[in-house]
């Protein structure tokens, strides 16, 4: 089987293949998560936001070529799904894996969609959370 | 009619309605958009994250009261759809009307689902856009 044709069986599995392409910096990995044949979109936390395969691929190989890996915890905080979508809202804490260990809070609303090939990413919004959601200790899923 | 109980016949007209409250400042044409039987988010583009209709509700009423007033353009970037919810990204133009007149450009994720009264708002994640989206000149919608 090849890396394009990944039968996700879930939403959930989705997501959990995205943030360890994320983690291992897997440009491969990551692109078999998103849907094929629809319009795909992905808002990092920077505020950059790509639109489509080519775009949205050029951007994590420059991310994950440029470095330094990311750990994440990912606390799920809403679910909402109906036969044919699936929306969570995530908050994701990342630590960049260096000498200075660094951590940023996230708000992630990630869309999921049933597709021929199962279930896949249709958009991901990454956001910085305020402080104040910095002060809470969230349940940690991944 | 109350204003709790306003029938939307498509998430186009639910969007239409968020926006022209958030011009308006009018928290009670705001909250009439909002789903009511499912777990509603609302992501401010400062990075606060509110779960539920009385902490959305509460926000909401905050930032009209201290003003000012925003007038917005909207840009519809994506849209997916499906018989139960609607997915919609967009780039919004916000200017701040007071002397200053000062803009700002936000990137939106809305989700909607078709509820027992119609289309109702699940989901509204704004953030701020990165320099390079501040270069483009959208076209407006609203």
């Amino acid at each position: 089987m090849t890396a394009t044709k990944t039968i996700f069986a879930s939403a959930v599995d989705v997501e959990a293949a995205f943030y360890e392409a994320l983690e291992r910096g897997d440009v491969e990995a990551m692109m078999t998560v998103w849907a094929e044949d629809e319009e795909i979109v992905c808002v990092l936390p920077a505020g950059a936001r790509l639109a489509g395969y080519a775009a949205i691929r050029e951007a994590w190989r420059h991310l994950f070529e440029r470095g330094p890996r990311f750990r994440m915890h990912l606390s799920r905080q809403s679910v909402t799904q109906n036969p044919f979508s699936v929306i969570h809202n995530n908050i994701e804490q990342l630590t960049v894996v260096d000498d200075q260990q660094q951590t940023a809070t996230i708000i992630a609303t990630n869309v999921f969609v049933r597709s021929p090939l199962g279930w896949r990413l249709l958009l991901h919004h990454a956001s910085p959370a305020s402080a104040e959601i910095l002060s809470e200790s969230p349940k940690v899923l991944h």
